[in-house]
């Protein structure tokens, strides 16, 4: 099967969305928590969440702020500053997919799609309780993408709520025992196996390939 | 488990590392093919790669220039223009892991890891012959971020190649069946199971949750 850059400009719209959002390979499910200055809560899922950098510890997600969903999520982080990146597991799937529907602003998608805001540690975002592994994260920086009109924005980490079976004392994350799911496109959920740890790679200790 | 910012900061460096780079949850499990002016070829494992847009078809990814391994991928694709992406499979992910040893320039990582350079519809850059899907980019924008000096590079879609069962008559990806891997942290890697499928999502049709 070969695509070139005609082809797929001129595919059927709903085929090339399917497409180029799946070919990246597999993206992280997340739901960013905001609030509003005036208390009103807001619930995304988005596949864009990135690893910036360790030291400070930033993370990233894209975000296009003519879509309704992700405005509001915007102009709350804009207003305060705060967010949480909450993973999404196989438990609350099915919820977290759904705030991804267009709720008026007055509606809070934690309510809609029956998740429940958390608040911890006087943080000023809502976390979301069912999740195993939550982040709260101060807004670093936003960069406009003028290519397509997207928006990276850059979140420094706060705070790291995690159940302690997930993170072994090296640091890893049990991605399979805490259920986590990934997306495939744009509504293809899947579940994970761990099935190989390696070293920190050195020449000098090349496998026989 | 709560680590705030300045336990963080304070925590033993690997165990940083390691838990920074897996709260994002999975990653991409990617290798990027690049060619130097004169010819010689360069194959990196990556785990940043994005979906930033689909009409045109933009992907990002993120790297660090002060890194060796990376720096070549950097130089090359500043050099020509041009660059690969190809899925990382089971069958491989011990070649992929290892291209991220620190090889000299004038070590192409395809020969060391014994990976095929492939080349097709005359386009520059090299493809991963074993990868069942590849694509193929054109630069088109580089985006530094100055907080911790990692570039975002930003390339559209010039050619996506698959074999034919991997991708469906909706564009939907099948990760499973081609035994797509995916990445954890710094070297922990992960197969996937599809679990759901949901529609898109609207507000008239919520499920009763």
């Amino acid at each position: 099967m070969h695509f070139d850059k005609q082809k797929i400009q001129s595919a059927e719209r709903i085929f090339r969305l399917n497409l180029i959002n799946a070919i990246t390979g597999i993206k992280p499910a997340n739901l960013i928590g905001t609030i509003s200055q005036n208390g009103q809560t807001n619930l995304a899922v988005f596949s864009s969440v990135m690893h910036l950098g360790s030291n400070p510890a930033l993370l990233g997600f894209i975000l296009r702020p003519q879509k309704d969903a992700r405005r509001h999520t915007y102009e709350n982080i804009l207003e305060t500053q705060y967010y949480t990146i909450n993973h999404i597991h196989q438990k609350f799937v099915e919820q977290a997919h759904y705030t991804s529907a267009k709720f008026e602003k007055e509606e809070s998608e934690f309510a809609q799609c029956k998740l429940t805001e958390e608040y911890l540690f006087h943080f000023k975002a809502p976390f979301v309780k069912e999740s195993s592994l939550k982040i709260g994260l101060s807004l670093q920086q936003t960069i406009p993408i003028e290519l397509n009109d997207t928006i990276i924005v850059i979140g420094q980490v706060e705070h790291i709520v995690a159940t302690d079976k997930i993170v072994s004392k090296n640091g890893y994350i049990d991605l399979e025992g805490s259920e986590t799911v990934g997306i495939s496109g744009l509504n293809t959920y899947y579940t994970f196996q761990k099935r190989y740890e390696f070293p920190y790679a050195r020449t000098s200790e090349l496998p026989y390939f």
